[in-house]
């Protein structure tokens, strides 16, 4: 399985709207990928790893996907139509990333049986 | 829930094993918070958003706790020892942030009736 985490840093002057994120964004994102899209994440940044530090991304969402190919190929036809939305809620370019899911969620064997 | 997510960036000449990451850090992670950890979930950087490009981070962790101040009551007592730890692993100092989980698992729902 893989993670893309697309993260939006913190910067100065950074404009976000987390309800627009959570609400409209993402919901379209998993319309799009459809089944391709196993499940997602969405992280609102709070603080740094102190309560005075001031978180370095202001939001992340992270999208799992069985697969490089399947992310590929459920993301790649809705690419344009998906990023033309980010403005409707960020002027924050975000940095991406693929990630190979090493653990994905260290508890889900007791989840299953709780 | 709150999402505590440790971030090594891909440094030009950065060490990391991942193998002593997923088999002895986070279980030593998991072991002095105890209950105070919810779960975690481990990733392996593989790439930027395209094939070609680099992964920004060599390697993720995500820890979900409860609260702030659920992390900080277990992981508090045992922050040297486990920052100890991190040289064991990498050359790397980590960005670390603290987010509100604002969508833990879109799938939830559907995962608990499968």
């Amino acid at each position: 399985m893989i993670k893309v985490s697309i993260m939006y840093p913190n910067n100065a002057g950074a404009r976000f709207d987390h309800d627009y994120y959570r609400d409209q964004h993402l919901p379209l994102i998993k319309s799009r990928m459809s089944a391709g899209l196993k499940y997602y994440t969405v992280d609102k940044g709070l603080t740094g790893a102190t309560p005075d530090a001031s978180a370095p991304f202001v939001a992340m969402c992270h999208l799992l996907c069985d697969s490089v190919e399947t992310y590929q190929a459920a993301f790649g036809p809705h690419a344009q139509e998906i990023r033309a939305d980010i403005s409707k809620f960020t002027n924050v370019t975000p940095v991406r990333q693929i990630s190979e899911v090493v653990v994905e969620n260290s508890a889900a064997a007791l989840a299953k049986f709780p």
